[in-house]
């Protein structure tokens, strides 16, 4: 439970607005949160039409601040159109957006005036009223009433495990190392992921209504294999990157060997084998997508700067960690070693990283 | 609407835990929460035993942050005490803390762990869940959904106005020097106090559900007159100290002739009338307390120390005013000249100062 604490702790992303900060360097995230749209979309509506609550409630949960509102927007966005095709009034909503409690929940809260402007503005006066609410804790916890939500929308979120895998003493470089990793470790990792993913469907399956649903995005692998050995490369490049220090003597070996970081990352196969096995949720499909590491924005020409945007993506989520076990002196060294590596791996091949999808109901 | 803006910038109490900060200052409040606490029980009990919801949901409303957990807890424990008395399974409870968006959320965020863990202490593992959000947002417009809360607690923020009155220019000292204010003034500022209680009890009337309870207090006057010069006491010596510095020059005379502070503190006859006025709720009590400048604490002996608490709590709510209005180089002279009347005050007469608690019931 320590452990669970210290990870609670460092999981909280880097507040403000600085450079390698989780708001600025969420690229990524919107490139998948519009991969997954038409998914969100279509269970949304289906959603909406079938119950046409008067109060339609929607957490977000783990939803890194910075991208949530255009999430819900979006949600709202197709409510509304469903809405007046069917000649129904106004509608209201409340939304929560749940996070770690050690996250900057002012920093939304205060954008909040913004996000109510844009809703009028894209929705018009009348589509009825849209009540945000901040919602501090863990989602492998009871956070809501008992059949009280309506959809649950998760994105980047449950492929953090809840701890490191308790049996993980010296782990020869952990699931992080995960091509090289002894494959006792990659179970014990499975392992967790499995308790963590099965709690996180049962705390849901209270407080879901029946035919209330789920879309859930995690960061997953392409094999079907359970626990395989395919990595996720967008951490492979960075073990690398510590590897080569540890052979040039900048970092002690026992210390990389005792360094984890509480990520697993599932594969379709796995998600739908856990969702079964757990047995609240029927799984109406599931999706798997890539994001490119390479930013497709127009503004950025050089490929340095293309780079860079999935470089302070990987170390805005990494640098929290790296810093707690290895110390703050050797950060820079790390992530100038992993900018070469990832630009080599860039020009040689396409690099992608793998998203799973899933669209749940709650079942009667 | 600018100048509403503005003060709901201003209205959010100073961040952070320093010497003059709300959070340490907030002595009197703590005084009036333990002098109103029966009225609170009592009408929670009353709910709890009418209604014996599966999920109770209570929303504290301009929650003023560090006091209002300690309000919920002894929500929770009358409840629970109840609960038991009719041998009921444990309870669900929906927590809404409410308060202006530039408040500070985070803090009270990080404190919920140590909260969750008191009350399982207090009442016992089995007492059920609290599930505790976050609601940013004025409660002089819409906050939950139609017929979502049974219980409703505000204390200390509804003498605050949404605005300065509009006809409000040049206003000789305002509500803020009620004994020379013209009366013009003083019924500008009772008809906005009118315009915006009435507004608090329209959206309340939408939101709490038929026979749900609100207990309200609010820093009020004794006399029953209708927008009397009865001035409010704790702010009239602040007055006086800023007169001073106008009549020895540190302080233009115009300048003061346009300061404002939001304010208006009712009696419990003009609570009355507007509750009955408005028709949505029925006035079950009301009790006019008193609370004396003079903190009752054993550990502070000196004289100076025990005002010192009474002028830390009224600069942590007219600093931001007066920062504004008339910049920060005065403020230090502002309060040592404060500070020594306070100490004239107190030690010439008792001096105290005027809750009304109003406890209301939903009407079907």
């Amino acid at each position: 439970m320590v452990m669970e604490v210290e990870i609670e702790q460092v999981l909280h992303m880097k507040d403000g607005q600085d450079d390698t900060s989780y708001a600025n360097a969420s690229y990524m995230q919107k490139q998948v949160i519009s991969l997954t749209k038409h998914i969100k979309e279509k269970a949304i509506k289906e959603l909406y039409c079938k119950k046409q609550p008067a109060t339609l409630r929607i957490a977000d949960l783990g939803c890194s601040m910075a991208n949530s509102l255009t999430v819900v927007s979006d949600l709202l966005a197709t409510i509304d159109k469903a809405r007046r095709g069917l000649e129904n009034g106004p509608q209201e909503y409340q939304v929560y957006l749940n996070d770690l409690p050690r996250n900057d929940f002012n920093a939304i809260f205060r954008s909040l005036g913004c996000f109510e402007d844009k809703l009028k503005q894209q929705l018009g006066n009348d589509f009825g009223y849209c009540f945000v609410n901040g919602v501090p804790g863990s989602f492998y916890g009871r956070l809501f009433p008992t059949n009280h939500l309506q959809f649950v929308h998760s994105s980047y979120s449950l492929h953090w495990l809840s701890q490191v895998p308790d049996e993980i003493e010296d782990n020869k470089g952990n699931i992080f190392l995960a091509r090289t990793s002894p494959s006792n470790v990659l179970e014990a990792y499975y392992k967790q992921f499995e308790k963590d993913f099965s709690m996180f469907l049962r705390c849901r399956s209270e407080e879901v209504i029946e035919g209330g649903m789920m879309v859930l995005t995690i960061l997953g692998r392409k094999s079907s294999e359970i626990y395989s050995k395919e990595s996720c490369n967008m951490f492979d490049l960075l073990a690398t990157a510590i590897n080569d220090m540890v052979i040039e003597g900048f970092i002690e070996e026992e210390k990389l060997n005792k360094f984890n970081i509480p990520i697993y990352t599932p594969s379709a196969t796995e998600l739908r084998f856990l969702v079964e096995k757990e047995g609240s949720f029927t799984l109406n499909e599931d999706h798997v997508s890539e994001v490119s590491w390479e930013a497709n924005d127009l503004n950025k020409n050089s490929s340095t700067a293309v780079h860079y945007d999935f470089v302070k993506c990987v170390r805005s989520v990494a640098e929290p960690f790296l810093i707690l076990h290895f110390g703050e002196t050797i950060i820079e060294e790390i992530f100038l070693r992993y900018t070469e590596l990832v630009q080599v791996s860039v020009a040689k091949e396409k690099s992608v990283f793998i998203n799973v999808t899933v669209s749940l109901t709650r079942k009667g």
